[in-house]
């Protein structure tokens, strides 16, 4: 497996754009994006839980109902979420969209993120997607990362290639965040694309397993979104016989999600609102998955840690007191934490009480912008992963004036 | 009922004082407090319910077993939790109190408040008892409130004095907050007095069901301590008939402890760190009395919204978010929404959508120092408070030093 360029155009028959229609009053910043398969493909997605859920996602559920879709819409700028004729408005953008590519409105996944509760005038929209369409590329990935981003600092798209029974195959994805991070059994804004030949039940299941482990397990504010949605669009181009069992091919079409997943988990977790600082918490030797799952996710979610990371401050005893009220029934007397970045590793607590350590050394591996924060329970073999970042003064500033 | 002065020495029998030890290196600041009833009294204490808990919780436990208590000892400055030598710190802390009293070790309530995971040193605690207890007086309920203050910035305290079978019975306490605060089933440090003559059964049915609806529904910043404790003792002194079973005189000193908690919960909020707003999120028309406390935990705990207040912004779907992803069964179309201060009030959501509203009005409600946010659900007649604080710079900065 290795990665390559291309984002969600690296897989063969995708091509992107993203431009300026008019939502933002910023002219040189994008705010409509568009993804397209030249074949329909197999889609599958994964929503929010929050019982707020933004008319896009309501919409492109009906769409998916079939597992098939050929076009990904979305505009940053508004949410269209807690509006009147919020399924409207995402129905009009639909049409408009498949009467641009000349497709079906059934077809197209439909997406918006920006404030809440704020009515979405579709006339920009309606009136930019025949440029939109007329421009999309297979260079297209990156205007298309753009027109999506809202807080975000940088854009955010992987791809890899992969072998499935002797044939060449790409996954590739872009995503948004960075601000209301706090998927649960869903996530923030990702599209992925890949050309592999995958059935809808087995595109389906890839993808729900792997959400838990790696979009589930980001967070940056602990506010779960209203329009989180993952979706995958499969168009079958690179000639794979179809995977429709778990067989060897499955497994490594997991891989290959997976490291496209993990990747934008990153990418978010370390674009969080604000942030200065990528955490990851490296939970071992837990007696069970969810314990695991569940002590990662408490660390990285404490506002207090994520307060000493910002000032580089070796405070592990908030790593102990986030683990304390996680809800796990963990033995707190076999914890041992340690702090890990590219300037090295010290331990810092071992069975639940402290070790002396150097306050220098710390600070220094603190410093990094990439941080570990190791804990092993001492209790048994499983293992699992979560990513945040830093609090700092910017995710302040940057929701204390949000709206206006 | 009616407020009074002398904190937790305003009811007849109770003595406080409050020094400078040693713990902290700035000498002005008080780091040693004691309370103490003349005669023993009727004791009971909910705690933290954090796995990882303070040695000081586990030495108080086993001495309240008996329902019973005469004094109260507290530093700040270190939490002694997370020590190997922990337990033996906070049994000479009892041991040196009790010595300096001349009363047995198992009567005294022993916390600590500060730092996790370094070891106290107790050299200054045993050396400065003598002093402390030589100094307590009827006056001295600031002294003892100002010793256990860590990030505080006001000291907190408040007493009432109410009737029960014709005698004047009074009740009062002090408290510390400012982070790690989001008790639960138990919570921060409070210590509570009364006269009133009340059974061990009783006083700890009093203190465990008010908590739910005080101490439990603050929230500053979702940190759950180790060292969360509130403690009330109760020594008769006033000369009422024991209160031994629910009846007139119980619902009476019900309403005297929560006037009490309340007022105390608002302090600790409206002082989390960094704050400069008090929140209070009033749920009402819930269906149960579980959603109703849920949702306005759930509105007061998001960083969005707190960020949000932080920057006077009526950004109410912050609001509904919270409420979508607070894992209640509401009916998001029936939820209204209205800001509220001692500027007015202005609704801004009706049936889960957007209202026209005056942004300027709103920018005035949302700028004073105490602001409600009024949730209706329409679907019932339960309802709640909780309380919060908003999210700024400060928060920030206190604890991206807070250790070094």
């Amino acid at each position: 497996m290795k990665k390559v360029n291309g984002g969600v155009c690296a897989a063969k028959g995708f091509k992107a754009n993203g431009i300026h229609c008019g939502i933002r009053k910023n002219r040189t910043k994008r705010d409509l994006s568009l993804i397209v398969s030249e074949v329909p493909a197999t889609a599958a997605a994964v929503y929010t839980t929050n019982l707020v859920k933004g008319a896009p996602l309501l919409v492109t559920k009906a769409h998916l109902a079939n597992g098939v879709a050929q076009a990904i819409v979305c505009n940053s700028g508004n949410a269209n979420t807690c509006n009147e004729n919020g399924i409207e408005v995402a129905e009009k953008m639909s049409e408009a969209t498949a009467k641009a590519l000349g497709i079906s409105p059934d077809d197209v996944v439909v997406a918006s993120t920006g404030v809440i509760g704020q009515p979405l005038d579709v006339t920009p929209i309606v009136a930019g997607l025949p440029a939109l369409a007329a421009g999309l590329t297979e260079n297209g990935s990156q205007a298309a990362a753009e027109g999506i981003m809202t807080t975000d600092t940088q854009l955010k798209e992987v791809a890899v290639e992969f072998t499935l029974s002797g044939k060449t195959c790409r996954i590739g994805g872009i995503a948004k965040g960075s601000g209301m991070i706090h998927p649960n059994l869903a996530t923030m804004l990702v599209f992925i694309t890949t050309d592999a030949k995958i059935s809808p039940a087995m595109l389906k299941k890839a993808l729900s397993s792997d959400v838990s482990d790696t979009f589930n397990m980001v967070s940056v504010d602990g506010d779960t979104s209203t329009n989180d949605m993952v979706t995958v669009l499969a168009n079958g181009l690179a000639g794979n016989p179809e995977i429709t069992c778990e067989n060897e091919d499955f497994a490594t079409f997991m891989r290959a999600l997976n490291t496209v997943t993990v990747a934008l988990c990153r990418m978010i977790a370390g674009d969080g609102e604000g942030a200065t600082r990528l955490l990851e918490c490296r939970v071992s030797g837990a007696a069970d998955k969810a314990t695991a799952r569940t002590v990662a996710k408490s660390v990285i979610c404490s506002s207090l840690l994520k307060a000493a990371m910002f000032g580089a401050d070796a405070n592990w005893g908030r790593v102990l007191c986030a683990i304390g009220y996680s809800g796990t029934a963990v033995d707190v007397s076999k914890i041992d934490v340690s702090f890990a970045s590219a300037a090295g590793t010290i331990p810092v607590c071992r069975n639940g009480c402290g070790v002396d350590f150097s306050e220098e050394k710390a600070k220094a591996i603190l410093s990094e912008k990439e941080i570990e924060i190791l804990v092993c329970l001492n209790s048994g073999d499983e293992t699992s992963s979560a990513w945040g970042c830093d609090l700092t003064y910017d995710y302040v500033k940057i929701n204390g004036d949000y709206r206006t």
